[in-house]
């Protein structure tokens, strides 16, 4: 936390996992301050000793508050859920919950982690884009197939919920990453439609305090 | 669900997404049935189309309970703590539930699937090893650093909780990939107290109903 008592968000401006968390800062209502950590400047700043401190995995995001130090996004999202519960980002169903739960694992684990920039440095260069664009591929095709029977306006049914604020960084990927999303119509209209809302859109990568001039909007 | 009502796990009994939920069952004293699904088998019977209907990701452990399925094993374990709270897996304490979300996320999502069968049929032959064991010791090396802010008996605190479900089938995959643990003393040394708790042994990979006769133990 700042001195003022703001909660502290170690972002990068491009990171999908940082935007979760953004995101759910936002819909919450919840004011902070950012910290921008280039993945890519110096080498990298995650890999500096002050940050290493902070989080030992050298990734963003971690989030400083209420006097701790938290990261891995859906922890820190279902942390912020249980003690700042409105506006509520995980149904009341525990049906509901498992579905919005199962989403946002199968994002933020089975997809995301493959396709990310320290992976794919392992990757060699000319097969890099083929290889993230498997891991979304794969991963699309699963969760379109889901998401039809969970989905109403959003992930699922009609309210935003967790599973949405994996869903919008993950598709910013696939365009990033050019994969075709014509095959999965219910993932790019609950996408379309999320993307209108003002929490989205203020935190969307190139809106952020740390992005190049030459990628905002 | 069977006919008599007994819950399903879709499992191999190597995997260690399945082990997690296999001790998460065994702990809350829940009565469930095994269908075991042999990822090497027939080319990965996750493969068949049954299943596929079953989880659209093609992977274990998918659990069927009170009429719905759900995959990925946190959102599993998530929902078993949510609707069989009794004993608990996350503890009371919104900063401690924190911590056990964090270390259960860097083991679900910053290190197995990098290891996993799927990841490593996408490498060359002569680097799977190397791959496999680079992301487990880039994950121990933060997760030995977070422990021992963590960690009393187990993971988090004394009790038993979701993170340490996520550990010891980790620890038996670095075991797997021989990575030497000797740099790892706190990560070694709840792996060892947990490994003697009932709920670890009767779910261990070696004692499944899908275990070859040649591993069993």
């Amino acid at each position: 936390m700042t001195e003022s008592g703001k909660p502290i968000l170690y972002s990068y401006f491009r990171s999908s996992c940082s935007w979760r968390v953004r995101i759910a800062l936002a819909l919450k209502g919840i004011d902070y301050e950012t910290v921008p950590i280039n993945l890519i400047k110096d080498g990298g700043q995650q890999f500096s000793k002050d940050f290493q401190a902070l989080n030992p995995m050298k990734q963003v995001p971690a989030l400083k508050i209420d006097g701790i130090t938290i990261h891995q996004s859906l922890a820190i999202i279902e942390y912020l859920e249980e003690t700042r519960p409105t506006p509520r980002l995980l149904p009341q169903d525990p049906k509901k919950r498992a579905s919005v739960r199962m989403i946002s694992d199968l994002i933020a684990g089975g997809i995301q982690p493959l396709q990310n920039l320290s992976v794919l440095k392992q990757v060699e260069e000319e097969f890099q884009l083929t290889w993230a664009q498997n891991a979304i591929i794969s991963g699309f095709n699963a969760l379109e197939q889901i998401l039809q029977s969970t989905a109403g306006t959003y992930c699922v049914g009609d309210e935003v919920t967790m599973a949405d604020l994996c869903l919008v960084p993950q598709v910013a990927n696939a365009e990033r990453f050019k994969v075709d999303c014509t095959p999965y119509p219910t993932i790019s209209s609950i996408n379309k439609r999320l993307l209108v809302l003002e929490a989205f859109q203020v935190t969307h990568p190139c809106r952020q305090p740390d992005t190049p001039t030459e990628l905002r909007a």
